[in-house]
């Protein structure tokens, strides 16, 4: 199929997916146009999704890759409580793969797409050795709500939704609700936007495991935490899964002591799991000791996670 | 190294960028932070930029590639008239890659990041077999103001900039000031900007060669379009390679017959090519015979060029 072709087939998918009123124009031009609304915040993020790194062509549909590439990206999202609004999808691919394989990876975008509200607005296309896939979301927030990283204040309170250790148990067993929420995470777009009403006095993502993470939230803040021995571990996994395990795209924020916080926010548990403390920006103890971050780091070694902190 | 202090790096280069201030938060959050003004619409592209496809590492410095990743996607600002604001720069490299290959690849994509006026305001890092870079640029235009390749109508002049096939040449001898504007095209940013007040009725830069790119324009439109024999061949190219050479990032646009445009815009000579007409949408005659595009095609032939179309 020519390039010209494959392009009208993303164009004819891309009407499945919702049509926010500030996108002005989407494929098929040199940009995207968006006219954005009074009084409110564009946030940006861009995630890379690689063969070999995130996903194996043996164990990974090419619907799970396309959903996996979107879920990634909005992860980051939901970790600013913003509102999704568009997508640009950049894919390069073997010019050898099966002709199915390609609308197959947009359809699995497209359903978390809609699924989310957002709009497929445009993105390149290009071979290349192995699967690449680099997803730009941009969602909404009303001016000066986006949660960030640097908020925390000594005294807070920290806490993770869902339970941890997750994707790390599913990629070691290969089966099982695990498994599957490991090929399938998903993006905690409403939490994230009931955290702005807590108020979160941060917020980020897990992706990269609770070690690394938080060390980075506590860096961003100026501050240091500790964590509690009551980590919600997901049923079946580790200490170490829970603690340095990547991918569980769950939230970890803080609130200040006094804001009410729900044991559970839009379906999802949320678990009170240590304090923000005056120190060292960046030091996390447990247990008394400082906590070593285990968590992936795509230039130490090798493993599946989802390799930024650069991020956007 | 590991990728805290990469990161680092990146964020200590990136500080010497532009800070537009419509940017609150840039690298070191999930998402860099965004706050529009007041009646602009904001335009958006990506573009791939990959080993073995785009450049070459025997013959492109690491700064050339950083240079020409964040031109390509320039290059699309150009054409829709629009003033840069920030990019997000994701990067796959090779685990083994020369230490020094990392900065100097963000010394040339910042050295055009100032001269453009623009921020580094986020993106990503992984590891992979070869070097793909992916970077996504954000410029914003006056409301309703884009340039888009949807308004030729018949009886338009088709005009372009510069001179065309000077890439090819370049290519094809590797020497010389051909070869120089290869590795480091010219986005042209300022001409983008005085085609707001032709006022243009379309256009799109000039990445996959004339005889693909006005095809697509002419689709866009709903048009066709015929073309003079009074091409502006750059110096020492063939016909063949002004018209189906790729990466020459000059400006392709129609203006109606009353308009005035003058003969050079921001110092920058501008050519009439030929004339939008009725007829099938997408067809260019050239001599009097429908004109096939040999421009680029990244899943029909292999080849350097730009390899979009889907964009954004």
């Amino acid at each position: 199929m020519r390039e010209t072709q494959i392009v009208e087939r993303i164009r004819a998918l891309a009407r499945e997916t919702a049509h926010p009123p500030q996108l002005i124009t989407g494929i098929g031009d040199d940009c995207a146009v968006f006219r954005p609304r009074a009084h409110e915040d564009l946030v940006f993020t861009t995630d890379f999704t690689i063969e070999g790194r995130h996903f194996l062509r043996e164990t990974h549909t090419a619907f799970d890759v396309g959903y996996l590439a979107l879920a990634r990206s909005l992860s980051d999202l939901a970790a600013m409580g913003a509102d999704p609004a568009f997508c640009l999808v950049s894919l390069a691919i073997p010019a050898g793969i099966e002709a199915r394989w390609l609308p197959r990876f947009y359809r699995g975008l497209i359903s978390l797409a809609r699924e989310s509200g957002m709009a497929l607005a445009g993105g390149d296309l290009a071979s290349s050795g192995c699967i690449i896939a680099d997803v730009m979301c941009c969602g909404s927030v009303p001016r000066g709500k986006a949660l960030t990283r640097g908020g925390a204040k000594p005294g807070d309170s920290i806490y993770a939704t869902g339970s941890l250790g997750t994707s790390a148990l599913g990629l070691a067993t290969r089966r099982g609700a695990a498994w599957r929420r490991h090929l399938r995470p998903q993006p905690r777009l409403a939490v994230g936007l009931a955290l702005r009403n807590i108020p979160a006095t941060s917020a980020m993502d897990l992706s990269d495991g609770l070690s690394l993470d938080l060390k980075r939230l506590c860096r961003e803040s100026g501050v240091a935490a500790d964590l509690t021995d009551d980590l919600p571990i997901a049923k079946g996994a580790t200490l170490e899964q829970a603690m340095h395990g990547g991918e569980d795209y769950e939230l970890l924020f803080t609130a200040s002591a006094q804001a009410r916080v729900p044991g559970s926010l839009a379906g999802v548990s949320v678990t009170g799991i240590g304090k923000i403390q005056r120190g060292r920006a960046g030091l996390v103890t447990f247990r008394g000791k400082p906590l070593e971050p285990l968590a992936f780091d795509h230039f130490a070694r090798s493993g599946a996670g989802k390799g930024t902190g650069h991020p956007s």
